[in-house]
């Protein structure tokens, strides 16, 4: 190994407990981005990454305001005329923390139990971001270098990045690149270095239906109204048939099939069914008739409910036919999904099932495509080599089942592929109370990002 | 008409004002009986109304503790040996206030506007037993009483009698009577004297659905475990088929067809389609097929949900499969329905269909029987006399889509049947702001009962 990278490596292993102090101070800030409250909040850690890339000498760092959350900027240029550009894309908002009272320590008080960091936003991803960040300090520690580096940071990722795709429009000469580095996703397992190649699209809507003009004594005009509930649920109920299918109209048309080759390369993955029991705390599992649970997850398309209320739901009981009811309801999407033609045919089936006499809302809260990248390009090689380095053992590639819209957009605006990777784990309960991250694979995550960068 | 008669109804006619006055005091005691801070004023209705029967010289006038709020009895022996017993029930306590910033007045301190008194509880139902009592005082001004009258007055009917069943049955002796007058129930309209002689019985349950252990990433695990959100809405969705029919297993065993002669009578009521429409403000009816809308709410089954919540409500958007998800369901039973068998019927259904892998909880909320009363009754001839002398013309009989759970109490208890009848109208807003009591119809309502009470 040449001597700036060796010596990059030591700092980052004698400066790593102040590295995970400087995390807790950033985790401390509860910039839930959902939450109109918590808007300074989300403010304030824009501003926090700002300062810390002004302490690595970034040029141009600051918070650029737009319409809802601000995205930070800054770049450091490495000075060699032939040296390629990396953009490393990161979200510093963070989930709703409800249920709070399923959390065993504060979420914004993090907190380290056994090997393990909690917070709120600590795996999702202020703590990838940070493992970025303190590798270009332990780089720069050792000498300049070996690229240049722009970092992209943004506080909308968990609302849907309402403002980002027309901020990167507008800028797209300051962020030209050769390659994205994301952080976002994660590994199969401790000992499993993971590079993500496929990503699925997200389509997110809400519907209201409105029944009678107000809440209805259930006893005195039960039998005489549709009661909104009771539709929205048979709604729902409509949309899967008996295999577990998706029933909106054309919903699979463009659904790409899973490849002979590719399905063998799956099945080979460590991701038995054994591997989500134990993750999911499910009694069994469930879902499409045909598909393996790591073909479901990454390959085929999928409908959840995310949320649904309507009526009394305190203690005890109220003898009412609610006025309305809600339901946050999301398909996940694979290539080539178009989340347009799925949103008109989620409108179709809802106008040709809802009962006569009731009246529905729409609300659209994302519209991503699923992508897929190239799994020989040399930034993926140059990953893939500091994994094997740190590690001892080549990573696996494979599908994710979530959803980065940002990659699709990095594609259409900048020409350039992402590399996916990041170091959570599965059982991180991202997006869950207890989110957490494991500490020794964070540390091996600094140590493969300062790999990766003299790699390229 | 015999003299004291003539003299009883005068005496009501010249007092009315003084009579309102005391209404509006006895209005002002703010007798909200789910409301843990109002238990003093609870109290303070209850000696208010001790003190009322004392001052007819009624005989055990008491308080009568409970676990709660208490019981108020008293009773008044006409000294004949042959004469019968009338139980009088009521309820002092009333419904909560809010929204408060819809009321027009202060809703403790009564106001009237045009021929409205607008006060909480002044039609539901402390300006039925003040009419009661009213009607009493005005016959005892004119001799002496024809009937024993004994009273029972509860402060927890708003919150489901918690402790009324086993008062009644501590006191079977005290209580002991030949029929009991109920006027908790209303009337269809200004000019149309109404009997109630059917009741729907209630069973509320609630379900809880479990499936992961905790909230997921609908993205990393959408497609390998069954949602419980997904899985609530089908087992409702499964309980209605496309005619609008309970499909509980056995449901309508045992439901009395509605007779020729009843549907006949039932269609002769004011109720058409356009009186719920304008109730209940929908754009359409729905209900069971093959039966119109009243004979829907007073002679047949439902099914409603009355609550449902699961995941993520709140502004904006989380893409999580949830833990779990709760229902509040609730069914109106007619006769001969037996709740114990809905109940083991509706556990039947929920283990016959809820997926594998999927647990669920059970709560019961009410288990109440349907009850129907006898229209050939003496009781009823009377009071079906008395409102044809008041009003010029007979009265409807009605079934009622609600329940009253103290009509089988006393049926099961005292073996005794309930008049059930009362001086509101629909339009009386009962349980929401601004309610109001139509004082022309009041005081036909205390001339009505004087009757009534001559007529036994």
């Amino acid at each position: 190994m040449p001597e700036p990278r060796l010596q990059a490596i030591e700092f980052s292993k004698q400066n790593n407990n102040r590295f995970l102090e400087e995390l807790n101070t950033f985790l401390a800030i509860p910039s839930i981005s959902t939450d109109s409250e918590r808007k300074d909040d989300v403010l304030k850690a824009a501003n926090h990454l700002v300062d810390a890339l002004k302490k690595l000498s970034f040029d141009k760092a600051a918070v650029y305001e737009t319409k809802k959350h601000p995205i930070v900027f800054g770049e450091k240029l490495c000075g060699r005329s032939n040296a390629i550009t990396v953009l490393i894309y990161g979200h510093y908002d963070v989930q709703p923390v409800d249920p709070l009272d399923l959390w065993k320590s504060e979420p914004f008080t993090p907190q380290i139990r056994e090997d393990y960091l909690y917070a709120r936003g600590v795996s999702d991803m202020k703590g990838q971001i940070w493992a970025a960040l303190k590798a270009l300090e332990s780089i720069q520690s050792a000498g300049t270098l070996p690229v240049n580096i722009k970092c992209i940071f943004e506080g909308e990722e968990e609302i849907g990045s309402p403002n980002l795709d027309s901020w990167i429009a507008e800028h797209v000469d300051l962020l030209a690149c050769d390659v994205v580095l994301n952080p976002d996703t994660g590994m199969l397992a401790k000992d499993i270095p993971t590079i993500v190649y496929g990503l699925r699209g997200l389509a997110y809507f809400e519907i209201k239906v409105f029944g009678p003009s107000h809440d209805l004594h259930s006893g005195l005009y039960g039998g005489v109204v549709y009661n909104p509930a009771n539709a929205l649920c048979e709604l729902i109920a409509g949309m899967h048939d008996k295999d577990g299918r998706v029933t909106l109209p054309g919903f699979y048309n463009r659904v790409i099939p899973i490849s002979a080759e590719e399905r063998a390369q799956l099945e080979r993955l460590p991701l038995g069914d054994e591997v989500f029991l134990l993750q999911t705390g499910a009694e069994q599992l469930w879902g499409e008739k045909g598909f393996s649970a790591v073909e479901r997850i990454g390959a085929r398309p999928t409908l959840d409910v995310n949320g649904i209320y309507s009526g009394f739901i305190g203690e005890g009981s109220k003898t009412i036919i609610p006025a309305w009811s809600m339901a946050k309801i999301s398909m996940r999407l694979v290539p080539d999904q178009d989340p347009v033609e799925i949103r008109e045919s989620f409108i179709k089936f809802i106008n040709d099932h809802i009962p006569a006499g009731l009246r529905w809302e729409f609300k659209e809260h994302s519209s991503t495509r699923a992508s897929m990248s190239n799994r020989n390009s040399p930034a993926i090689h140059a990953l893939a080599k500091a994994q094997e380095t740190v590690w001892g053992t080549p990573p696996v590639f494979k599908r994710e089942g979530g959803s980065v819209p940002v990659v699709l957009t990095m594609q259409k605006q900048l020409g350039v592929d992402s590399v996916l990777t990041g170091f959570g784990l599965p059982d991180d309960n991202i997006h869950s109370p207890n989110e957490r991250l494991h500490l020794p694979t964070w540390r091996r995550g600094i140590e493969t990002l300062i790999h990766f960068f003299y790699n390229l």
